[in-house]
């Protein structure tokens, strides 16, 4: 019977690979060119822009009133006081239907409403409840100074000037400047679409027994951390470790997707089916087995058809861990990002004394702000201990032979978007 | 004609209101019950959760390995060393099929896969790759201690244990946990439901002559931040101000929306129909008409058959600042959290000197980590200029007479989780 044997090459087979040296090999080997599309601007709120945007156009076209008011020639109120009102006659109005602007002379005033321009000899605007109106006449109390209450022309936006870069997640104030400067579609970078795959024979037989409650829910947290950080993922079921049978899975697969993450049976048991399948699925399969971290040490990845397959443990933190190291920078790529983008990060205060051997180490901790600090709570337990997880909101790749000090100040990701909320 | 003419009862109908005390007021008039929706587990995250989760079982429910191994007595290896190995015989194997857990007595081990129940008798485990197997023997080359690459039972969750509290926004690992408690669905808050209405004679002109670019592109950045905040927004489009049309416009939108966010013709100019149109509908209509905000002083509320209408300046900034005043506690009740766990905070340097007069200031800045320090640097600008708010990611209320120097830090709020990216 095979069961409990490690394969007999596997000091062959798993090599130890920094994980920093193991995201730039596989992305250096993908060279990934992000997928773009058009989508409304109605709906590109989050996405990432795969387009500088431009403006065409000076914003405002021309100096305007930023209140609703009496366009007039500053000069006139240079001596103008409470007991001394200058005394304007209102020669016109320009309303949103008006066509002809009319020209402001000295000792006149034209009411403007909200956006209007600002008329030919008027360099100011009086806000209507600041000047009383008498008849034809208008009472100014103080003075006012040139382009008080004037929007200057080009002020918001210049023409030419790049207003959005690509790379940047979209917010809604940028759906609103994308409305305004009258586009009605964008370019984005399309969600990479990632498929998930569970394989092991006791998860398969659990699978056979019961699926609700699914026997592989740490797929759907690997499926969340994708939709967290911009992909979409599809959760295609659990699979027994048969290296035939996952070569058929992968294949399916990799037709579909953009990237496979397999989760499990990539470790050095003689039945671990997944290294073996993306092997014999071509060249040049694995191509990194082993990482240089803990937890996360069976995972790797290899390339399939110029398609990546990300070998992701089976125990939950080592999968999340590996998704750190090894999925996000290839989602960053693939949606035209630095995988340090993706997270928001803090400094936070180390509560407890953390030292690494020789390997680097998935630092997981919960970091909250007492009295104006972020102190970070290191979490532990083993690599199948998700309540760690459950408890911790950002985290750290310690590098090898470190040690960080209790009280010293470490930077940390957030482990989602989500999880950014330090209170 | 009217334009142009500020009503003659704006000192009494405008009366400033501090930000925090008209956020109070909308608060305790409402006593908001969050609605709740029950959603599949499969569609949770990101969602708000409206129940606490507590573990009905141990966490495993019993001692089980960690690894594929041989659980054995630790005793047994208490004199182990590389050349004098513990030798035990293998009597039995847990497989996921197997039913009959075998005893495992001194001298013995039994094969066991990742996650089977430790048997009795034996106390830890030690890896098959730490393990080599001749014929049915094992040698152990070194001691192991009691639970040795043992999960013991509860270890992760405890049975009766609160794991996850009703008002977390729930994370990727969550949905993972409540998937392995056994959930299919989950209770949620269910999403405000809000309608953006537009009222304005300019935008309505402009309406009729363009529908495309909108005119009312400022609405769909409310709609944006609505969306980020965790609630949803339909756009119901422009009107022009004429105070019985907006009632009606008000009262369909009333009955389909849990709450109505106006924007513009909310001043004191003898046109703006929202704070009329409010009044008429019945008690106790306008509540606040007036903030003590720099910029978002026309802004207010009223509530309408017990449901909440917003008044938002027209100008994009006032309009911002006052969604942060009043919007996000309102959305914030109306999903079981308080607004200011809504969004991710920095603690950052200011890079110029600010200070306020008697109001508040809606204070926007651009947060940026120089070098490992958190630097604000405030965007300065009229109420209209929306490339401050391009510009800025985080933001601040100043409260009235109020100083912030130059390399002071300051407690700063990201405006929507996407722009939590101090980079």
């Amino acid at each position: 019977m095979p069961q409990g044997r490690v394969r007999e090459d596997w000091k062959r087979v798993l090599r130890l690979t920094s994980p920093q040296e193991a995201a730039e090999r596989l992305l250096e080997y993908l060279k990934v060119k992000p997928r773009i599309e058009e989508v409304s601007v109605a709906d590109c709120l989050g996405r990432v822009l795969a387009e500088d945007v431009v403006s065409s156009q000076d914003i405002p076209p021309y100096n305007c009133a930023c209140f609703e008011g009496y366009a007039i020639n500053s000069d006139d109120t240079a001596k103008a006081t409470r007991d001394n009102p200058a005394d304007l006659r209102v020669v016109g109005r320009v309303l949103p239907e008006t066509k002809n602007i009319p020209t402001v002379r000295r000792g006149e005033a034209v009411f403007l409403v909200t956006g209007a321009p600002i008329p030919q000899g008027a360099d100011c605007l009086v806000k209507v409840e600041e000047a009383r109106l008498e008849g034809d006449r208008i009472l100014v109390f103080r003075s006012f100074s040139k382009f008080e209450n004037v929007a200057l022309k080009g002020e918001d936006v210049r023409s030419g000037e790049t207003l959005l870069k690509a790379g940047r997640v979209i917010r809604p104030i940028d759906v609103g400047l994308l409305m305004g400067l009258g586009f009605s579609k964008v370019k984005v970078y399309a969600k990479p679409r990632i498929a998930i795959i569970s394989v092991g024979r006791e998860l398969y037989l659990k699978s056979l027994e019961c699926r609700d409650p699914p026997p592989n829910n740490y797929a759907y947290v690997v499926k969340g951390l994708v939709e967290c950080f911009g992909g979409s993922a599809d959760v295609l079921g659990v699979f027994p470790d048969d290296v035939e049978l996952v070569k058929g899975v992968l294949l399916r697969a990799l037709e579909a997707y953009d990237a496979v993450f397999t989760m499990g049976s990539c470790s050095i048991g003689i039945n671990d089916a997944v290294p073996d399948a993306v092997n014999e699925l071509g060249k040049p399969g694995v191509l990194v087995h082993g990482l240089a971290l803990n937890p996360g040490k069976p995972a790797g990845f290899g390339i399939v058809w110029g398609k990546p397959v990300i070998m992701l443990p089976g125990h939950i933190v080592s999968a999340v861990a590996a998704f750190y190291v090894l999925c996000l920078p290839l989602i960053g790529a693939m949606t035209g990002r630095n995988a340090e983008e993706l997270s928001p990060h803090v400094y936070a205060e180390m509560e407890d004394h953390e030292e690494t051997g020789g390997a680097c180490r998935f630092l997981r901790a919960n970091v909250k702000d007492i009295n104006g600090r972020f102190v970070a709570k290191p979490m532990h337990g083993g690599a199948n201990v998700m309540v760690t997880l459950l408890r911790s909101n950002y985290f750290a790749v310690l590098p090898p032979k470190t040690e960080v000090k209790k009280g010293e100040m470490l930077k940390m990701k957030a482990l989602t978007l989500l999880d950014a909320l330090p209170r």
